[in-house]
């Protein structure tokens, strides 16, 4: 059958102030600038699907993020950062994908269960980006329904020859719907990509209540991380053979307010140790809003305002200060 | 309202003769070879427009330019370096856009006063893009028409944290048209991206007249330039604190000469000061001829020959020589 | 006349197994990971063409290759690494293409003799990917047709202004086909891109002959190298100022075997000179085999294994083993 090519993305840009450096000198670096979408990265991509006969369908999608503001790459070494793979339905005998992938918690907090749909910002996505590590490359990919019950599977190879299973990720989650009630959970073993004996290991539970015109989620995230990427995503620097450990809890609510409006508040809470030297403790907390006006189905403008906080050991998370402020307006267009 | 996602662009190639080198050792490197196009670089992008109703409409824009003759990206850093923004058009109240976006001055040079349109070699473009700098991250663009006057008004933020306003640029423009009779005027201030003191400032006077099937332009650039930037496209060797000043000219006419013929002539000329150390002075001056063949609205065919002639303290801004000869073949495909 | 751009492209994915590294240090490195197609690269570009009248067309292509594995650029310097062109068809006399192409070998093998129309893996391809360097920048080519015979001849300069010649590649190619019979002949001329003295040259002889349902290959490439290319695409090590002779067969065979399946079998041997030091020989041979079966005329699922074996001076080919065993399920689909 022909396969219809689809061209397709988002422009998301927002006019940002924080009041904080990501510079190594800036304390008070408070700054208004143009920066991506608040919520959603700019995209492109390319996706199609072909009908195979008895249900059955093959499809792809290639999809790259990039900066509206400048005409950058998300990822510079990526010509497809964001998605890049090839699949098969089979109806009931599932579904399987291959290539880069969300891993099966990005999807999980992107698609159901964080109430900004997993941030763009690093101020309102580091918790869901450092507990769920965003997307993997090499992956292959199960997926079926059962009744209300939703499983995915993966697996992804690293790119390491003399360390076969450095970089080596396992993942998997459920997810039940019942009536308005939806409930997920999800675990996920990675390895560092050049030292298969340092792992991120997560666990999540979550659960969403859909109301008449708001929607209600909270979670929890168990981590332990040898590989740095949490330090990484949270902005701090990693101690060599220390296993950080978090205990990351979320909630939030998105209300349909009438007239074009959806307003959306959420709350982000981590308890961390062993961040900076074994046995240390640490918090971080960060509160966000946002009001969104729908000039059509595809074009939003928006406002959103955040609030993070560090202390103990987390305090270096910050550059040179406990918390920062910041606060955007910005337009999104899907095409 | 549906949003329609057009693929467009310009494949254009030509066969290149130049008689000097860009490299250091090479002064009678004369060659032949593959290069981009002479008047327009190739590219391709994705732009698409929604009705919001009202005769509102929100749109966007990403384009890349390339080199045909090597498939290598002309921007290496960015996917979408010639254009990647989004807009509102609300009418009466004026078009915003945010992006990455053509400055004040080269939209004027481009679209309106340029006899070449701002050309794509560096032989036949160096005035408009020393004084207009092309494009710039980071943009906010305030655009509006009252009858036969078209404004522009531009402010874009650098991407410096420790010096917040190293990178900034602010610009606006004026263009007038009664009748066969257009008048531009423009202003730039453009801080260098990593030391807000080094300043270009630069204002603009054209003018251009339609006769029947002929086209005249002419103008004028005031520049003054710490930055650095118009001795990187002119060719010269910056000095640390030299405040470069430009007095650059140019006319030209575009003449449709029946038979699917266009022939276009422009001369540019630029008298400098403080060019390598303090007080010195030079002068350049370049002739271009285009005669252009149209196969179809879309296909071009074309000839073009430029001669480059620097004097005095602007000696050093072509390699090993006072003159550079070049003239190329070349066809050009819009899609 | 109306452009129409067509965003095409090809998904391959395949699930590789192979028992050597690619590393220094593996000698055993037997690995299972996820890979680009085995047979064909993942791609994605657009093409147009246009109606000039009286028969002729002016057209374009622009393609990218990238690993669907990982979303990255197959060359991460090019935008579009595989094709970038623009061309004019003038009918009886003939096709005029300029930009990145493929050499006139590369052409000859993966569109009408090698067996497997050339692979991609660099097991199944290394014979006629070393002799006809794939593709090439700065390219102007002229193609024709008279009759049953097919006549392709090529330029292109190199980058280099300080030796003119460097980089330059010349190339012919005929083909002739009567009918099931089909031969060809190629020659191919390159000079090093930083050193003109230094020459890969090639000739080559194929020919293949169509049955009711298999279809059969056979072909001889003689190569002297002193770029250094063949020695890259091999895996050994260049030597400078050694001219490396290759002597290369091969054979193979397609068969439609029913049933939506498609079975290839392809052999290629390779004699060597001058690999290492001056006066030493090697031997290289890889078999391959490809299973496909058609879920439709787009989507094929497909088994291939193949073995590759070095001996003598070509030992250093592969990496701490004398041979390699390669074995491979995939899946493509071209949209």
């Amino acid at each position: 059958a022909e396969t219809s090519v689809t061209l397709y993305g988002i422009a998301d840009v927002s006019i940002r102030y924080v009041n904080t450096s990501d510079g190594a000198t800036g304390a008070d670096g408070s700054r208004v600038g143009l920066a991506n979408g608040a919520i959603s990265n700019s995209r492109w991509g390319l996706r199609g699907s072909e009908d195979l006969g008895g249900g059955n369908r093959a499809f792809f999608r290639l999809e790259q993020g990039f900066n509206i503001q400048d005409g950058r790459a998300s990822d510079s070494g990526r010509t497809f950062n964001r998605l890049a793979y090839l699949g098969l339905d089979g109806r009931e005998l599932g579904i399987l994908t291959l290539g880069r992938q969300n891993t099966v918690i990005q999807d999980l907090m992107a698609d159901h269960f964080d109430p900004l749909t997993v941030g763009n910002y690093n101020e309102n996505s580091w918790l869901p980006a450092a507990m769920g590590r965003v997307r993997n490359d090499n992956t292959l990919r199960y997926a079926n329904t059962l009744g209300g019950l939703a499983m995915v599977a993966s697996w992804a190879n690293g790119d390491n020859w003399d360390d076969r299973k450095a970089g080596e990720q396992m993942g998997a989650s459920l997810r039940y719907t019942v009536g308005q009630l939806g409930l997920g959970a999800a675990y996920q073993h990675t390895r560092a990509g050049t030292d298969s004996s340092a792992r991120q290991r997560v666990w999540n539970l979550s659960a969403s209540y859909q109301f008449d015109s708001a929607k209600v989620f909270a979670g929890y995230f168990n981590g332990r991380d040898e590989t740095g990427w949490v330090n990484a995503v949270m902005g701090g620097t990693t101690t060599a053979d220390l296993e950080r450990k978090d205990n990351g809890y979320f909630a939030g609510v998105t209300w349909q307010a009438g007239g074009s409006w959806t307003l959306t508040g959420a709350a982000y809470y981590d308890r961390s140790k062993n961040i900076v030297v074994d046995g240390d403790k640490g918090r971080r907390y960060a509160l966000v809003g946002v009001a969104e006006y729908a000039l059509s189905k595809r074009t939003q403008v928006y406002g959103t305002v955040d609030y993070n906080k560090v202390s103990d050991a987390a305090g270096g998370e910050i550059s040179g200060r406990s918390s920062v402020v910041g606060a955007a307006l910005g337009m999104r267009h899907i095409f």
